[in-house]
C-alpha cells in the first residue's frame, strides 16, 4: 500500500508540472481573479482526472502533447466545480483540506468569478489542443483525423462536465438536500454525475486521443463508472468507519447531519460487497485492454480501498 | 429609425428561433437547472450578438449550418453572464428588464448552478459545429480546413468570453466599484473587455468561419471594438440625457450611485464627439468589405446613435 501511495504522489507531481504550464500569470487590471484561480488549482489535491486521462492515454498507445492541455482541463473544471460548491448560497464551507476557501480569501463576488475564469479557461486551454502535435508535410488525411479525434474528446469532456453530467448530479444533490429525503435512484444519480462522470471523461479522452476505437471509449466509460461509484460508496463507508484523526472531519458526519447515503440506506454489509463487485468488474475491463494497465489496476485498488 | 427597429425586431425573431433549437429539454431529475437556464435565456433581449455573428458570416459569404451552434454559444454566454451578475454578492438585482432574475425565481444556488449550465452548455453546442456541414467525399484537405476553421473560431471565443475577455472586465469593474474611483484607463479596460470583447468575438466568428483572412478578422475586431464603446459611451449618456420613462430606471442613475463614467470624467461634448468618432470608423471598415454590409451599417448606425 505504501508504494503505491509513493508512486502516485510522485505521479500527482509530475501531472501537477503540466498543469502549472497552462495557468494564468497573475498580471495586468484583471489579476485578482487570475491569482483566485491559481490559488483555487494550487489547493492541493491527487490530481486523480489527469492523472487517469494521461495513463489511460499511454495504455492505448498515445505519445503525444495534445493530452495535456486536455488534463489541465479537467482539473480546472474540477477545481471550479469546488468553489463554486465552497460559496455560501452552495455548501457554505470556510475551509477545504485545512485551507481557506477561494471566497473565504478573495470574497463571494471574486469566488464566483474565479470559479466562472476557470470553467471557460478550460474550454479555451482545451482547444489549444488543436494547435499541438501539428503533422507539418502529413497526409491532409490524417491532419483531418487528428482534428476529428481532438473534437471527439472535447466533445465528450463538455458532456460529462455539464447538466447532463456534473452539474445535472450537482442540482439533483441539492435538491434532494434540500427536500431532506432521497430515493437510491436519486442517489444513483447523484453519483453518476456529481462523482463519477469527470472521471468517465478522464477515461474517455484519454482513449479516444489515443485514437482507441468505439468499443473501448465504451469500456472505459463503464470503467469509470465503476471506479466513480465505488470511490462514492466507500466514501460513505469510511465516513461511518473511519475516525476523526484520520478524515480530518467528525466520525459519521452525514448522519450527523440526517444526511442519506448507500450506506444508510443498504447498511455497511450490502455496501462494502457493492464496492467489491464494482471494483472486481473494473479490474476485469483494465486488464483485458492490450496496453499496460499496471498502474491503472493499483490506482483503482488503492483509491476503491484506501482506509481514508 | 422605425424601419431599422422593425427589421432588427423581426431579425431577432429568426435568430431566437435557431437559439432556441440548441435550448435544453427540461426533464429528468437534473430539470430544475435546465428550466432555470430557458428563463434565463428566454427573458428576451435584441439577440444582437448572434445577430451581428450571422450577418458578419453572410457578408464574407458564408452558406452553411455551421454557424448556428456558435449562435447560440455566444448567447448562452451573454445570458451566463448576466444571471451570474445579478447574484446578490455581484450586483443583487431582483429585475431585469422587467421580469425576476434568475436566482429570484429558482434561489441562489440554482442560479450559480443555471449560469454554470449555461456556460458549460456554450461549449458543448459550439463543439456541434464541427459534426455539422461534413463534406461526405469530399477533399480530405478541405475537411481538415474545415475543421481548423470551427477550432479557430471556438478559440477567439473562448479567449473572448475568458479572464482576458469579459471575465477580466467584470473583475475591473467589481474592483473599481469597491474602490469607489476608477481612472480612464480602468474604465477602457473595463468597457473594451466586459462590452466590447463579446461583440468582437461575435463579428471575428463570424467572419472566421466564413472563411475570411487574417486582415479581414483584425478589421472585424478593430469595428466591433469601435461599436462596444460607443455603444457603452452612448449608455453613459443617455444614463444623464435620458427621461425615467424611455430607460425604465431614474435618471442620472450612475451619478446618483456616485459612478464614474466616460461622461462623468470627459463631460458630454467630448463623450458625444467620441461616440461619432468610433461610429465613423466603424462605418468606414464596414463599407471597406466587399460583401454587402448594408444591415451591418444600419444596425451599428442604430444601436450608437439610440435614444433609449
Amino acid at each position: 500500500m505504501e508504494q503505491i501511495q509513493d508512486t502516485i504522489q510522485r505521479r500527482a507531481g509530475e501531472v501537477e508540472e503540466i498543469i502549472c504550464k497552462w495557468l494564468p500569470e497573475e498580471t495586468g487590471l484583471q489579476h485578482t481573479v487570475l491569482e483566485a484561480m491559481n490559488y483555487s488549482v494550487l489547493a492541493g489535491g491527487k490530481r486523480l482526472r489527469p492523472m487517469l486521462m494521461q495513463e489511460v492515454y499511454r495504455m492505448f498507445g498515445g505519445t503525444g502533447r495534445e493530452i495535456e492541455p486536455l488534463m489541465a482541463a479537467i482539473e480546472m473544471i474540477h477545481t471550479y466545480s469546488l468553489v463554486h460548491d465552497d460559496l455560501p448560497a452552495m455548501d457554505n464551507d470556510e475551509y477545504r483540506r485545512g485551507r481557506k476557501t477561494t471566497h473565504a480569501v478573495y470574497g463571494e463576488a471574486m469566488g464566483i468569478l474565479a470559479g466562472d475564469g476557470l470553467l471557460n479557461l478550460a474550454w479555451e486551454t482545451a482547444m489549444q489542443a488543436f494547435s499541438l502535435d501539428e503533422q507539418d508535410g502529413g497526409e491532409p488525411g490524417e491532419e483531418a483525423a487528428r482534428l476529428g479525434r481532438i473534437a471527439k474528446a472535447v466533445k465528450v469532456l463538455a458532456r460529462k462536465a455539464g447538466v447532463y453530467g456534473m452539474i445535472g448530479g450537482q442540482t439533483a444533490d441539492i435538491e434532494a438536500e434540500e427536500a431532506r429525503q432521497v430515493t437510491m435512484e436519486q442517489l444513483l444519480f447523484i453519483h453518476e454525475h456529481k462523482t463519477a462522470a469527470l472521471i468517465q471523461a478522464s477515461m474517455m479522452v484519454g482513449a479516444i486521443l489515443a485514437g482507441a476505437d468505439e468499443s473501448h471509449v465504451r469500456q472505459m466509460e463503464k470503467c469509470a463508472y465503476d471506479i466513480g461509484i465505488a470511490f462514492q460508496i466507500q466514501d460513505d463507508i469510511l465516513d461511518i468507519t473511519g475516525s476523526m484523526e484520520e478524515l480530518g472531519k467528525p466520525i459519521g458526519s452525514d448522519e450527523k447531519n440526517h444526511k442519506q447515503t448507500y450506506v444508510t440506506i443498504r447498511g455497511l454489509e450490502d455496501s462494502a460487497a457493492e464496492v467489491e463487485r464494482l471494483s472486481r468488474e473494473a479490474m476485469e475491463i483494465l486488464s483485458s485492454v492490450e496496453g499496460d494497465s499496471s498502474f491503472l489496476q493499483a490506482l483503482t485498488e488503492y483509491l476503491i480501498h484506501r482506509r481514508k
